[in-house]
């Protein structure tokens, strides 16, 4: 038997004179690429040509809403309604799809960034107003979320394919949710303690919480990231590492809905 | 015999705490709306909520993309380059037709708003890079531009259905452009002037320019304003006044391209 | 014997072609003006010409500083670190500050906006850095905040003058907060009513809470709003009403600190 | 006889997550420094930390006001008003100056950047609008700009102390102006070359134009880059090999008002 995993990574975050991460890098490696908007980070030149990049590629393109905070990196939570995600949402979906008509090509998901991720995780309300977004502006979209959050169930209620997302350099609590940052087990460095991570979950659809109790979860697509010379090496190794192990990196369209 | 002509005004032009125009008032009037994508004014929720009344309205939408100058309202020239032209109209498109979409509706034009609309104008360069946008991302949308100017003429050559546009409250030079806002004599205060000057456009394709000369001129869509008092009243009584001529105001799509 | 009491009012809201509030007037009214600086609200013109009017006036001027979420006029909690809201009230001192200074005007105090207002009053680790970058920056200029809030004692510690701020048109409730606006009776519509509950806070430093318990206060400044016709009304009448109790409308500085 | 000169850099223009130049390093090596204020890049934080840097190397404090164009790095020309021009200046200064006060230091001098550097050189009515601007919020600061420039002659009009600046890698007209970066002799890439061209205008007051003749130019301050890995090494060696032709590098304040 074969298994078979996404591999996506945030991207086109550079800003008008300022650059981030490696895309060109990092395109060849996943099969998602999630791509910013202009809210939390990117432009519309920036969106232009990342969207080039990943269709040439042939990477599924996503959608990457971020909260409209430019110098917080989209990363600081902010007290917005469900009606103001619905809002920025969809002109953000709108925003990238655009390039991507333009381009020829077709978008494939929406995956929200950084607060607006974490607060739709554990936020009923905020996950229904984004799944209704997605789903209002196409029902096609596939909807990418934490494993078993929120964001994930109001997408299936819906009535969107979803993709469950986890973490490789991440440790999980016991209810399934993520280590906070602010604790300092937060974060896995050792490659190999990620990479065993990533398989079991994929595997065995399970994982070894902080406090040693194994946790059900369901892995669609793993998250990765470029930017960094160490984070970029990492991501370089894991499609070979986890072929090792019996598992294919292919699209999430063709692992999960084929 | 009938003639036939289309009203257009700018709206959703309101942000955040901030209200501008009569956009309810205005839309009982108008057949075509110019809709601010958040560049030059507006934002996510006034789009959903202006796109929603036009539909409403059966008012044919527009995108209304500007320089991305919040500060100025899109009024004050900047030195864009074509490519960035291009990526903020491709941008400001999907922006609006993710919320029209989501509305169960279409868009009808796009029509450049402020600086830019006068750069592209005088400039083929710009007006090629714009109709490129437009025809890029949706090659059925009508593009709407200065009667005669360099967008009307880029978007008839690539393929673009186009509306020349026309002014009922300000003058014209002998060479068919606009006589600047500098002047003291750039605008008609004067109702019925006003009212002479668009029927004359449409029924004789002429207008009388500043130095006594007749301007040859088409007139497709009439430009009118909505914010002020005066500026509604006024508006309210234009379809009556053409009709009281034999000119009826419908949509664009029905009038030129039916 | 006579009571004095500063009446303080957010004004300078307007926003390139957006106008809001009606300064002009509710500058003839009160003592205190706290004008915003361009984060929530405001722009560099808008500034110039509040601080004049002002200074006209001779209304004690004070910085007015918000979170950086102009579509949602700072009203929106942020989750900002500490250090970030010492340089995001730093700089905005410092920007309205030269206009103050090019006018031949003095600063008189700082007023944290909305949802900055709000977080600080309950979390000593950002009253802190708030108190700190008005004391680095001038320890001259008084620090408003809600009356026994945390802000108003981290100004304290520091070392700065401080104000006591009461509203005239919200409940209390026992612990001296004030109701949430969540709550259906958080907002006093009866003027009669408002005008007996600043009295009796500044006569007999005593607000009835919601619960009917007495709590004692100290109000140093009364916050009024000028935005919206009732409002306007509401605020003209105030200075009368309260002389006719004894109560002197007087600048902060002359009342508390002379 | 010793010559001496001012050695000037633009820094401070990272933006949250987004990193630009070699500041730390290239503070060991110039005697003023431009600080982005917010507008063009930077942020509160950012101007924050490059202030105390540069008081910590005693490197002179320039504030560093650009247009509201932050995608763009304030480097495309915009159609502002000089009032609208006097406001921004105003207010960056104002930014900048509380930092410099928070951090118990004292500002120096005001360049404008990018393309209100190079509109207001050529443009009496904005340069006077800065002049005045910089001149109204405090007397005592020098204004940088284009050597025989309009911004520096409004300055020497209106009282200021003004520092001439020339440019190392860039060619001249015979009018004294830089050559367009739109020709291909616009930039001089050969530092020796560039080095000789600095001796001359600070020694004998002439620079060689691309036609040949020489032009009287006068040489407060060079303007060097600090972005870019050879960019960083050619500012290295300047105060050296200006040393080795009897030439100091001195802060302005020392060479020319002292």
């Amino acid at each position: 038997m074969t298994y078979k995993v996404d591999l996506n990574c945030d991207m086109g975050e550079s800003f008008g004179p300022y650059t981030i991460g490696n895309d060109e890098e990092i395109l060849k490696t996943i099969t998602s690429a999630n791509i910013a908007c202009g809210f939390h980070a990117g432009d519309p030149t920036t969106m232009r040509k990342t969207v080039r990049m990943a269709l040439e590629r042939n990477v599924g393109i996503g959608v990457h809403p971020g909260l409209q905070d430019l110098s917080g990196f989209g990363r600081r939570e902010m007290a917005i309604t469900p009606i103001e995600a619905f809002d920025l949402v969809v002109y953000q979906i709108g925003a990238l799809s655009a390039f991507v008509q333009a381009e020829g090509g077709r978008v494939q998901h929406v995956k929200p960034h950084g607060a607006l991720y974490n607060m739709a995780a554990i936020s009923r309300e905020l996950s229904e107003a984004i799944a209704e977004a997605v789903y209002k502006v196409n029902p096609e979209l596939l909807l990418f979320g934490l494993a078993g959050s929120e964001l994930v169930k109001a997408g299936e209620r819906i009535g969107l394919k979803v993709a469950n997302e986890v973490f490789a350099d991440r440790t999980y609590q016991s209810d399934g949710t993520l280590t906070s940052r602010k604790e300092s087990n937060a974060l896995i460095t050792d490659h190999e303690t990620a990479i065993r991570q990533i398989v079991r979950m994929v595997k065995e659809g399970k994982v070894t919480a902080t406090d040693g109790t194994d946790v059900t979860i369901q892995a669609d697509t793993i998250c990765i990231h470029g930017d960094g010379k160490t984070a970029l090496e990492f991501a370089k190794v894991i499609p070979g590492a986890l072929r090792n192990e019996g598992i294919e990196v292919q699209r999430i369209e063709s692992n999960k809905y084929n």
